[in-house]
């Protein structure tokens, strides 16, 4: 089956007990369709209510993915791929059924070529995993979500993290793709060479396109060497906009900082008390250096240097592994930290992303904003990249709360857009985004329509996510 | 008019002395038809016979773009954008007809963000164009292909050049893009902020698409801030191998070079004469290094340190601004100086990108290839990224002369995709490469052509080049 030949299936027959009998048959156990397994795998960890797939297929190569694309596009139904289930724009969701594509069991990690700093893994390794695995090489795979997401779901929803203002994202860390396609044949979107002129780029297309083009089944990516040294540390300031203003320069100036993460007020007081730090309740910089011995320690001093022109510090940096772990912990705690705010609230977390000249301005009319709709919403961001995320903790059994929240979800979302940013830095739209991506990009939707309907006719990859296709 | 439009034009009314006559009509001296114009708007610089275009029209903004193609599109005539005409693989041929589209005229520096380290400019503007205007502000662009190329056509041909390995290629310097569609409609593909993942990614589709897929009417690129300091060096080495060894231990240790490019001993001899250097006819390496005073003096130290662990060296280096310029002065000259090794000859350059740990294999293989084929083809390569050039110095008017050089590129990109390389690291495909593009990526080739399709119905936008439509 190719692409063209899509075209020929009756766009009538959908035909899920049908595919639900053929994979039962075909594939047994590795096929299940009870109800706990299903809830699990529509698990979306925001307010979008969960849409359960028809089954749960658990893929363990690419000729399985091959095989169960076919067999669904013949039948024209829906195929949600899904990683570890740490999205959250309820992009595992099933709004029109379909199977699950679990891709957890493809879990190889292929090859590592240590002179090239790349490996190749297979969709279901997570980062954990994979960095575990490297530990002896002296290498490392810099991106890093908050969850121990798949390197797969991760390329799907071009991914980030508190190392992007130095590696980049996984936009600039995959060197090459293969996918299943809507056809079910599997594409290679690039070699292995570092960089490449030859043809579209099949390989960002992919990336960021939230499994609606085609089924990641092998990534290549990019390896950092481990730095010879690191330092990191915190360092308080008087008010948001002080902190902001210290990231501006910092980055302008060009110091390599590694990673420099804004902890609000309110999130300080919550990592304070969960994760034992002894800091003050104001806004803070989490930093972090890469380099040799000599050049952490210049790198710690200027941005000490700058911290101070804007009222900020003291700046307490160190080189030694165990507190700068306490330290790094008590920053990828936050979301738990900021849960103990609201006991027994749900968090949901928004994800825009401005230039970075707007940032303190942004965060300054959202924390009024926070303030004056009454709600308990920590701030977190990865403000060297101008991406910051408000935790809402909300009772999300109250639809007045519910409420309330897309209410300043909205505006967020809008002010980002008027500032030039976008409403998504590192998240994704899935379902949650659909409307503020058509704001953020107005006629650039029709163009990814096209390309949709060109490489998906029957609309059977993750259909519903993304954009609309009518 | 938009996407769905296109489907109800009579696809056999090729109008192009219509087309010719409206164009006349509406922009008067800005639409010319003489020889001596058109010749040059098809000049390729390459052993690809000129195929030169009905007519030129120099647009002076995006609505002129918009125009322009909605008429070509009423009239299914092709439309060919030109920047500095520095493009290496047939990219402004005209091998259907149509319409030269010279953006050079669209030179403007619309804003430039600071505080951001972004700006946002013409497709017309070139890269020097836009450094020499950046001089005040500390801020650079460090995209630099051999070429005073027009960033427009950088991005069009996913460019990069010596800078690559430490600040990445057009891929990752262009933040967000404005193109005019098939349809004549313009989008914006992105918003100013340094990261996002709203949706699929127009941006990295249409940088290296080659104006095939629709016309880039702006760019926002991101700036790198000067560094503090500069150093730069010359290091011989007694073989390409070891060469190419001190390069991955060099990257494997993460100095983070700015520049480190490979010359080998033919083209050593050839810039030693044109330009004047006090070198040896060996193997050399071209190294710079950007950081602070410290960084610098660290980071040639551990370079020499493994040039000599591979027993090369000396090591000369520098700081002072007028003799590191000399030395990449002289690299930027390679081209010319070249060229004096054959008076008369043209010079053919080759483009293949390997995985670094075969580049010295890859390299020493050619190198026999061109002894044994008694070829004059000096080396040079941006060897950080496993990319390098053959120029192969030929008499283009002698048919046996050009069989063989393309005999000799053959086996070169097939040796390249062998080792899991590309066979263009920072050309393109344009009319050259189109089918090494199908034996690089195989099937992948077919969803190039679908998107083709969904977003040129008409294939009018530069057809013939990167893929063939049937």
């Amino acid at each position: 089956m190719a692409l063209a030949d899509l075209k020929q299936i009756d766009r009538n027959a959908i035909g899920i007990d049908t595919v639900v009998g053929i994979l039962r048959q075909r594939f047994g156990d590795r096929f299940q369709t009870g109800q706990s397994i299903r809830e699990q795998h529509a698990h979306t960890t925001t307010y979008i209510p969960s849409q359960l797939p028809d089954g749960v297929f658990f893929a363990e190569s690419s000729e399985d993915v091959s095989e169960a694309v076919r067999i669904c596009a013949d039948h024209r139904v829906p195929l949600i791929p899904f990683g570890v289930g740490s999205s959250l724009e309820g992009h595992v969701n099933a709004p029109a059924g379909g199977i699950s594509i679990d891709m957890s069991r493809m879990n190889k990690i292929v090859e590592v070529n240590s002179e090239d700093l790349d490996c190749t893994v297979e969709p279901g390794v997570t980062r954990d995993q994979l960095n575990q695995y490297l530990r002896d090489t002296g290498l490392f795979f810099p991106i890093d979500p908050g969850a121990n997401a798949s390197l797969g779901g991760m390329a799907s929803t071009r991914a980030s993290g508190t190392n992007a203002v130095r590696y980049g994202t996984m936009r600039e860390n995959v060197l090459a793709l293969k996918a299943v396609m809507a056809d079910g044949r599997e594409i290679t979107t690039a070699r292995r060479a570092r960089k490449s002129s030859a043809g579209y780029d099949l390989t960002r297309l992919l990336i960021g396109s939230e499994g609606t083009l085609g089924i990641i089944t092998s990534l290549t990516l990019r390896l950092q060497g481990i730095p010879q040294a690191i330092s990191g540390g915190v360092c308080p300031f008087p008010s948001v906009e002080a902190a902001c203003n210290a990231v501006i320069m910092t980055i302008q100036m060009g110091i390599p900082v590694a990673r420099i993460e804004l902890v609000n007020a309110l999130q300080m007081k919550a990592m304070i008390s969960y994760s034992d730090l002894d800091y003050e309740e104001s806004p803070c910089l989490f930093l972090e250096f890469h380099g040799s011995d000599e050049s952490v320690k210049e790198q710690a001093g200027l941005f000490g240097d700058i911290a101070e022109e804007f009222g900020g510090g003291p700046f307490r940096w160190t080189s030694v592994t165990e507190e700068r772990q306490k330290l790094w912990k008590a920053r990828h705690d936050a979301y738990w930290a900021a849960l103990t705010l609201r006991p027994g609230a749900k968090g949901i977390s928004t994800d825009v992303c401005v230039p970075i000249s707007r940032l303190a301005e942004c965060i300054m009319q959202t924390e009024t904003d926070i303030a004056e709709m009454g709600l308990i919403a920590p701030i977190v961001g990865h403000v060297g990249d101008g991406n910051f995320h408000v935790l809402i903790l909300l009772d999300t059994d109250d639809g007045g709360e519910i409420e309330q929240a897309e209410k300043f979800v909205d505006g967020l979302n809008r002010r980002a857009l008027e500032m030039g940013g976008t409403c998504t830095g590192e998240h994704g739209i899935g379902q949650g985004k659909m409307r503020y991506l058509e704001m953020e990009l107005g006629i650039g939707v029709d163009y990814m329509q096209a390309i949709k309907q060109a490489l998906d006719p029957l609309n059977i990859m993750n259909p519903g996510k993304v954009i609309t296709i009518t």
